[in-house]
C-alpha cells in the first residue's frame, strides 16, 4: 500500500555497514539481540509519518552513551551513514534513512535520570516519550510545555532535535525555550556537554541552542536537561465562529490591549468546517467561514476572569456560537472540531499533503486566501487550520494517491505556498522541519551565504558526513 | 586612576589597522568624522566596567550594515583586529580591544526599524539601549522583558552578543529566549539573515541561538527583531528578612506547589546587609542574615492574590519584617536595599572583584557558606547577593586596590569559587559572560571536546581570527 506516493523510496542500499565484520562490532558493542537486519524487522524502522520507504541495513539500539560513542566511531571507520531515529513518527524524513546505512533507535535509552522540583529542571534520556515525561513531572506538580501533536508517539530527543512545536507556543515557546543543557555524541563519537542545569549561563557558544532543530545531522543527543514549569492551577477554552477568516484573525490583536496571552490561539477555515460538518455533524453553523478556539491557564479564579474576558472580546468583533469552558470535561468537548479536522479531511483525497507553514500571525488571513487561489488554479483541495496565534498554518492540499498528475499538482501548489510564505515575511516550516522533504526548498527561505554557514558548522561536527546524510541540505 | 589594577591592560598596539592606507579607507567608508584616532579620544573605547585600559587604534561609527560590511572586508585584506562595542559596560572585557586594532561603535545604529504590536515583535538595530527600546515599546502596551541591571546604558546589540540575563529571568528567561532573528555581518564582511518574525521557524540550523552570547567573536549584530509580551497590568513586591540564609532559599520551593511563578526573586546575606545597615540605617534587623525580595506581575487581582500568598508562605516558613507593597511607590521602596547595596560594600575596600556564578538554586545556602569560607580563608571580606530565583549570585570580594598581596589573595578567593560552582553543578558566569577576564577559566566549565568544537565553529565564521581576538578561548 501507499506504493504509489513513493516518490524518493529506494530499495535497501548496500553500504560499508552490510559488512559482516561491522555487524559483528555492532553486535559486539550492544549486543547481538540489539541489532535487526532482517529485512521484515528493519522495514518500519525505514519510514515516518511520510510513509516513504527506506530501509535501512541494520538498526542498532544501544543502552549507554558509551555504546553510542562506539557505534558511531565505528561508523567512522568505515563511512557508511548513521540516522538517529526517536518515536519515527516526524513529517519531513529527519529520521529516515535516505542513503542506506543504520537506524540507531534511542528506544532503550528511556530513562528519567532525575526530576527535581526545588531547582525546577528534570534530566532524562532521549528515549522516552514526551507524553511519559509529562505525566511523570505532573506528579510533582511540574509542567513540561512543549505539545507536539505527536507528543504521546514522540520522542523527547526527536523533539530536541527537531525543534518541536504545538499548541501552547504563544505563551510558552517551542521546545527549544525548554532545554537547559545536553549531553551528544558528535558524529566523530566524542561526547560533548553543552548547557546547564540553569536557565542563565554564559559559558561559551549555546550549543545548545544549536542542537535544539538541528535534525541529527551534527550529533546524537544521549541526554536532556529540561526546564520544568509549576503546573498552572486550570485552564479554560473559549471557542467561537466568524463569518470570515480575517474577523477571527483580527480578533487575536484585541487580547494584547487588556494584557492577555492565551496559551493556544487555534483557528479553523471553512473548507475544515465543511469537511468536519459532514463527517460529524456537530452543528456547526454554515455562517462559520472560521473558527477561532483559545485557551488560557494560570491560577483558577484569572483563568476565570480571562475566559469570561475573552468570552467578550470574541463576541465584541465579530463572534457568533460562542461556548465557553466551565469544566475539564466541556473543555474536551470544545476541542472535539479540532480532532475530527484530519478524519474529516481523508475524504477530499487520498493523500493529504499537509505542510506547515509560519507567517506574523497578522498574515494568516492573506496566506489562506491566497493559498485557496492556488488551489483553484490547480484544481486541488485545500483545507488549512493551526496555529494562528503563531501564526503557523498547516496547509493540507488533499489528492489522489493512484493519480500522477493529482499529486503532482498538488506539489506545485506547495512550492507555491512555500514562496508565498516567504513573500509574507514567514518561511517554510514552522515546526515539521526540513528533512529530506523540504531539502529542495530549503534556499527558499535561506541566503547563500547563512547556508554556507550552516554547512560550515555541518563539517566541524561531522568531518566525515555519516550524520543523516540527505537531509536539510542538498 | 585605577593604574594598579591593570593586570592585562597593554599600551596602545600598532597593527596595519594604523596603516595611513587603511585609515584612508576606513575614512572612505564611513566618513572622516566617524573615524576617531586621537589618543584622548580613542581612549574611552578601550575599556569597559573591568576599567583595565587597552586603547584601539581606532574607533569608527558606521551606519549602515553596507558599511559593516566593507570595514570587515577590509580587516580581513590587511588582517587586523575588529571588536565589536555596545554600551561598553560589560563585566568581562567583551568589547575591549586587548589585542588592539579598531573598535567599531554601533552608536550610529540605533534606530527602531519597526514595532508590531499585533504580530508582537519589534525590529531595532543594534545601537539603541534596552532601556529606550522598551520605553518604545511600552507605548504600545508591550513588554521587552530583558532587564539586565545595566539596562539603561548597555545597547541590545552587547545584551544579545552577551546574552544579558537580569531579574525577571525565572518568568521570562534571558535575552536568547527574546530574541527571533537576526541580521549580522559575519568577520569575512557577509550578510547572513537568521531566524525571523515568528517564535516557530525550523528551517536550518539555529543560528539565532548560536550568535546569543557569541561574544562578538563570530559576527557583528547589525539588526535585531525581538519577541515582545503584552505588558502586564501590575506588579507588587513582597521583602521579608530571615535568621539564615538556608530558610530564605527554601522558602522559593514552597511557591512552586502553589503554582506561584515570581517574576524575581533577589536575595542579599548577611554581610550586605550590614554594609547597608552601617550606611544607610534602613533600620533592618540585626537578625536578619539574609533578606528576600519577590516579584510578581500579571492581571491586577491576580497580583493582590499572589503576593498575599507569597506574604504568607514567607510569614509561615520564617521570614519576619515583611513587607508588601501596594502602590509602585511602596514597591520602588522595598528595592532601596538592593540597590544600597553596592555604594555601601566600597567601604570595605578600594576594589570590587564581582563575579556572577550560577548554580542550581537549591545549592545556593552552600555556595554562599563556602564562599564564606573561602574568603575567611584568604582573609577577604566577601558579600553575596542575586538572582536566588535562577541561582545566579554575585558573590563579590573586597581589596584593597593599592596593595598587590590584597588582589592576590582575592582572586585566589575567585578561581576557588568558580570550582565550588562547577563542583555544585552550575557554572562561572551567569549572565557576565568570559570575555579576557575568565578566559582562563573557561576549561573548568567546558570539557576539551566541546571547547574543540567552539573552536570549529569560530573558525566557520571567522577564518582569519579578525574578531575579537583574545576573548573566550586562550
Amino acid at each position: 500500500m501507499f506504493q504509489s506516493i513513493h516518490f524518493n523510496a529506494k530499495p535497501r542500499a548496500t553500504t560499508n555497514a552490510s559488512k559482516p565484520e561491522v555487524l559483528e562490532r555492532l553486535r559486539k558493542i550492544v549486543g547481538a539481540e540489539n541489532v535487526l537486519i532482517e529485512p521484515e524487522k528493519v522495514e518500519p524502522y525505514g519510514a515516518d509519518a511520510v510513509k516513504e520507504k527506506f530501509p535501512p541495513e541494520a538498526v542498532v539500539f544501544p543502552e549507554t552513551t558509551a555504546q553510542m560513542c562506539e557505534i558511531l566511531k565505528l561508523a567512522n571507520e568505515y563511512l557508511f551513514p548513521v540516522t538517529a531515529r526517536g518515536g519515527g513518527v516526524g513529517y519531513t524524513g529527519g529520521a529516515v534513512p535516505v542513503d542506506g546505512g543504520i537506524v540507531i533507535g534511542t528506544d532503550r535509552m528511556n530513562k528519567i535520570i532525575e526530576i527535581n522540583p526545588d531547582d525546577l529542571y528534570a534530566i532524562c534520556q532521549p528515549g522516552i516519550t514526551t507524553f511519559a515525561l509529562q505525566q511523570a513531572v505532573e506528579k510533582y506538580g511540574l509542567l513540561f510545555p512543549p505539545d507536539p501533536a505527536s507528543y504521546k508517539d514522540s520522542f523527547i530527543g526527536g523533539n530536541i532535535a527537531e525543534n518541536a512545536g504545538g499548541m501552547r507556543t504563544p505563551k510558552y515557546g517551542v521546545t527549544k525555550h525548554s532545554v537547559l543543557g545536553l549531553e551528544v555524541v558528535t558524529a566523530t563519537g566524542e561526547i560533548i556537554r553543552t548547557g546547564g542545569r540553569t536557565v542563565k549561563n554564559v559559558v561559551g557558544f549555546d550549543l545548545t541552542g544549536l542542537m535544539c532543530g538541528s535534525e541529527g545531522l551534527l550529533g546524537i543527543i544521549t541526554e536532556a536537561t529540561l526546564k520544568l514549569l509549576p503546573m498552572p492551577e486550570a485552564t479554560s477554552t473559549v471557542r467561537a465562529s466568524f463569518k470570515t477568516m480575517e474577523e477571527a484573525c483580527k480578533v487575536l490583536t484585541k487580547f494584547t490591549p487588556e494584557g492577555l496571552l492565551p496559551m493556544a490561539m487555534e483557528v479553523i477555515d471553512k473548507n475544515c468546517v465543511g469537511a468536519i460538518e459532514q463527517n460529524f455533524a456537530f452543528g456547526l453553523s454554515k455562517d462559520a467561514n472560521a473558527i477561532l478556539i483559545v485557551a488560557v491557564d494560570g491560577a483558577r479564579a484569572q483563568v476565570e476572569t480571562d475566559s469570561r474576558l475573552i468570552e467578550k472580546i470574541l463576541k465584541e468583533n465579530g463572534g457568533f456560537d460562542i461556548l465557553r469552558s466551565k469544566t475539564k470535561e466541556e473543555e474536551d468537548k470544545l476541542w472535539d472540531v479540532r480532532r475530527a479536522i484530519s478524519p474529516s479531511l481523508m475524504k477530499y483525497g487520498s493523500l493529504k499533503i499537509n505542510e506547515d507553514v509560519v507567517v506574523p500571525r497578522s498574515r494568516v488571513p492573506e496566506l489562506i486566501a491566497r493559498v485557496e487561489e492556488i488551489g483553484r488554479e490547480h484544481d486541488t483541495f485545500v483545507a488549512n487550520f493551526g496555529h494562528a496565534g503563531d501564526g503557523n498554518i498547516h496547509v493540507n492540499f488533499l489528492c489522489d494517491r493512484e493519480n500522477a498528475d493529482s499529486i503532482a499538482r498538488a506539489r506545485q501548489c506547495v512550492k507555491e505556498t512555500f514562496a508565498l510564505s516567504v513573500a509574507l515575511g514567514g518561511s517554510i516550516s514552522g515546526e515539521h522541519g526540513i528533512g529530506y522533504v523540504k531539502a529542495a526548498y530549503l534556499d527558499m527561505a535561506i541566503d547563500a551565504p547563512t547556508l554556507e554557514i550552516m554547512k560550515g558548522i555541518k563539517r566541524v561536527f561531522d568531518p566525515n558526513g555519516i550524520l543523516n546524510p540527505g537531509k536539510m541540505f542538498i
